[in-house]
């Protein structure tokens, strides 16, 4: 996190930048922080940079990266503040989501840092996201490197914020996931996703309003089924990955299945997936009647219950199922591009 | 950069995201990023996380990263955005914000990524701001590797954006530079900052409402000195780092002098700095004046004049001015604690 001042800020808290709630929100966060810290952090808190010493042993180390934000599901999370796990629940949706991202390519987990901004620093707030976002990084093995907190008078709605972070994984050169080795009838595994993850956010709540008190026909209410959690695969992966069965993934984020899977497999090859492989979760057919939003585009921003797409040999299929027991086996790739919806 | 979606997009366009927006966005950032890739770079745009292999030949190597944004100096730009060079300018101050962040440990950047969100996208806003930062991020000899570009209706107000972003240094583990040489009786140098940088500007914005307009005494309208680019300091540090002279160092960011000069320094040591030994810029005194801040607290707040704090050996001064020619002997390191203005 940035220096904090140690300043009485009288002009400045004028302004509308208050150095006290800087102070405490770092006196909130210093233990999370500090129970993600695995052997390669050096200097975590309080350094200019994070320092991070790679695992020894790598041969070709291949750094992974990438930024990501939560979208406009901070709006719906802050108005269910209130309850218990909601800002933290964001927190792990952002870790979660970039976890996801790396491991498409290979990647395990090093570090993790946050940017959380907003109108107003409000210590209890920015605390509660920073608990779940070192929650999913321990769970992760990864360590919450650094971070910034920023209180940005004057760009931020009135109570509103936002919260995105950047993962550096890191994998062998030899072992990056490409699609180079994925072929027309190789088999698509799909992992169920918890709910929306962290996409579309902005049409279901337009969808959705005034509905978010609803309940779903097993009694959950609307606006609980929009906020679960966004799963890390990093788990049910591992094991198919460990044995080398895995020739493509694809995270199903912004852009759906359509968007998404065909980002991981080599040009002249799409995928076919059988829609009655498996069910739709209530929550996004709730979204297509209550929106009147056609079913392509449903598609093509909602992940419609299929979190994150694996590919391996048609001969590994059965050997990738007993690893990995919660895929569901959707679809065959095939010569072409992008995806078929049978 | 996330994944941009094929769908027409009418709901979610009625939802407040515009996908072709998004679209055009990628068209026009793709070759500024493209432009700033690097031979470590093994897959960058459109890929799930960017991937970079380390360079060759590193014994331990000690990842060094850090998050920042550029604080509510967007918001003085948005205003001048119609001015030539302004939000390249924001960009640019972001990279080298960083860039100076993980300098302070001695590291070489390896790669970037950014963040940009707002209440809607603006194609050519985004665009501009990239620009910025592949300029930088060029001239630091770094790849921008990754990004996200959001677009958060209901977050941000009308019209208003935030920057920040990540970057990744690299630094053997027996050239980290963490203060644990600094000595009492040390030289401080620094080097003169080209103005505010990124810091206080929710104060400045305050203080100088309605003179924005106004000139310095030079002639330079306000608004522009307020808009001084971040400089980064690694060319001018490379060659006295380079020779081994440095013992440590600080970026003056939030918290000024006080704040961060101890952050390099090892505990029982302090600095005393001369006031005299350099001026402070009219742009800060102006600030002060219009504002009603006290001395004490725009040292707290603001860098003074003073952008990078390098401690050396006494007896390495005069090398390390000679290597450094626009540095200022500023000071001495002593036993005790804090900054001691004199």
């Amino acid at each position: 996190m940035a220096a904090m001042g140690r300043t009485d800020g009288k002009a400045y808290e004028r302004a509308g930048v208050d150095l006290e709630a800087a102070a405490r929100t770092l006196d909130l966060i210093t233990r999370e922080v500090e129970s993600t810290y695995t052997p390669g952090v050096l200097r975590g808190l309080g350094a200019f940079g994070g320092l991070f010493e790679l695992p020894p042993g790598l041969e070709r180390p291949v750094l992974v990266a990438s930024t990501d934000g939560v979208g406009t599901k901070t709006v719906l999370a802050r108005r269910y503040a209130h309850e218990p796990g909601v800002l933290e629940g964001i927190g792990r949706d952002l870790v979660n989501h970039c976890v996801n991202d790396v491991l498409v390519q290979g990647a395990t987990p090093l570090f993790f840092l946050d940017y959380v901004a907003s109108e107003r620093l409000e210590p209890e707030v920015t605390a509660r996201l920073v608990s779940g976002v070192a929650a999913a990084c321990r769970q992760a093995g990864m360590a919450l490197l650094g971070g910034e907190t920023a209180e940005m008078p004057g760009v931020y709605r009135q109570g509103e914020f936002d919260l995105a972070g950047t993962i550096v994984g890191v994998v062998e050169r030899a072992a990056v996931v490409d699609g180079s080795r994925a072929r027309p009838g190789d088999a698509v595994l799909a992992f169920p996703s918890g709910g929306l993850q962290t996409n579309g956010f902005s049409l279901a709540r337009r969808a959705l309003a005034g509905r978010f008190d609803d309940a779903l026909s097993d009694g959950t209410p609307v606006w609980r089924a929009l906020l679960a959690e966004h799963r890390s695969f990093l788990p049910a992966v591992r094991p198919p990955l460990a044995r080398g069965l895995v020739r493509a993934m694809a995270h199903v984020t912004g852009g759906g299945l359509p968007g998404n899977v065909p980002r991981g497999l080599p040009r002249g090859t799409g995928a076919r997936l059988r829609r009655d492989a498996w069910e739709v979760p209530e929550v996004f057919r709730l979204i297509a009647a209550a929106g009147g939003v056609a079913d392509d585009e449903m598609f093509d921003v909602f992940n419609m219950g299929l979190g994150f797409v694996v590919v391996v040999g048609a001969t590994d299929l059965e050997e990738a199922l007993v690893l990995a027991p919660d895929a569901l086996h959707v679809g065959e790739l095939m010569e072409g591009s992008g995806v078929v919806l049978l």
